[in-house]
């Protein structure tokens, strides 16, 4: 469900460094099957990155799209802390500027190796979690 | 109107994979004028993608943007099906895991060529179809 | 707020050209704090953009996130053509295709350097469109 993309300067992060930070994110979402997390890295070259018309080259933006959950509006603020307080290490604490947004998507028009994904909290999502994989719809 | 990115391991495709996908997406939306299907394949380099926190480098990750029409939710479930039957030669049959979503975009705010795109199976429509390029409006 | 992708060939634009152009679309939202905006340029090798299952390397695709604005209905119309007006120097006078489309983002969903920005025509929001960074919010 959550589709992070994270656009970053050339060499921000070593490998080790998206690992670390992916692990992070993954835990982030401890509710949900860990193989629901994908965290794409899209490094930008110099002079492609523009903030108010000026060319950036220590700034990170992540476009992070939810899937399989919608955020009620009381929690919103929270998730937005929450989103802050994980990506710190990565991204506060080195220097860079930064900037998010959480578009939320359609639970209904999605497909995991060509399974739709079962309802959020279900049998089938636990058995999806504890297994770490895609498998067939049991229950409705 | 469909958006498709390909999101996939660098090699993954030769230049004929690209153009057979790319006709098998286009053959999918076989209802609308062909130059609105536009499928942009993005190679991710190695260390860069993430599922549950551990690199893939088999794995291809689809984001399908539908523009020109929304679908109805009891079409939702057969056109992911659809989907997943016109990639899997590309995908499922060449041992890739994969995932996709598809959003769906606000008709109103879309473009094409300095052109509003004119209402689904209007008369214009069919004429952009027949023509395979954009022109003015002629009916409201 | 808004986030433009620019989706182009390789070698369609100098730096001198995407200085120009993010600067052109920071002044299309002249209303909101400058470093709002964000325009990043990526580009597509041949062959890696297909439109209705033809290569071409001559097509522009933008994709522009807004956030921190909703446009009402009968304003959209008027957005796609000063849009199209701004992008023209470096799209259609230059002879590219291109297409676009403009999905609209929650403003509750969105983090700047850790804060959520304030709301529209807020006086945070010329505190920070003045100051031309983001600050805590002494309104509410």
């Amino acid at each position: 469900m959550p589709l992070w993309m994270v656009y970053h300067p050339v060499g921000a992060f070593t490998t080790e460094d998206k690992i670390a930070f992916a692990r992070k994110v993954t835990e982030l979402y401890a509710i949900l099957p860990k193989f629901y997390v994908n965290v794409i890295f899209h490094e930008i070259p110099r002079n492609s990155f523009y903030i108010g018309g000026e060319p950036v080259d220590n700034f990170i933006r992540l476009s992070i799209e939810h899937i399989a959950r919608t955020l009620p509006d009381d929690r919103k603020a929270w998730w937005l802390e929450r989103t802050n307080e994980a990506i710190a290490p990565f991204v506060k604490d080195r220097g860079f500027d930064w900037e998010f947004h959480i578009p939320s998507r359609s639970h209904d028009l999605w497909s995991v190796q060509g399974y739709r994904p079962p309802a959020a909290d279900s049998e089938d999502e636990k058995r999806w979690a504890r297994e770490n994989k895609p498998s067939p719809r049991t229950h409705d």
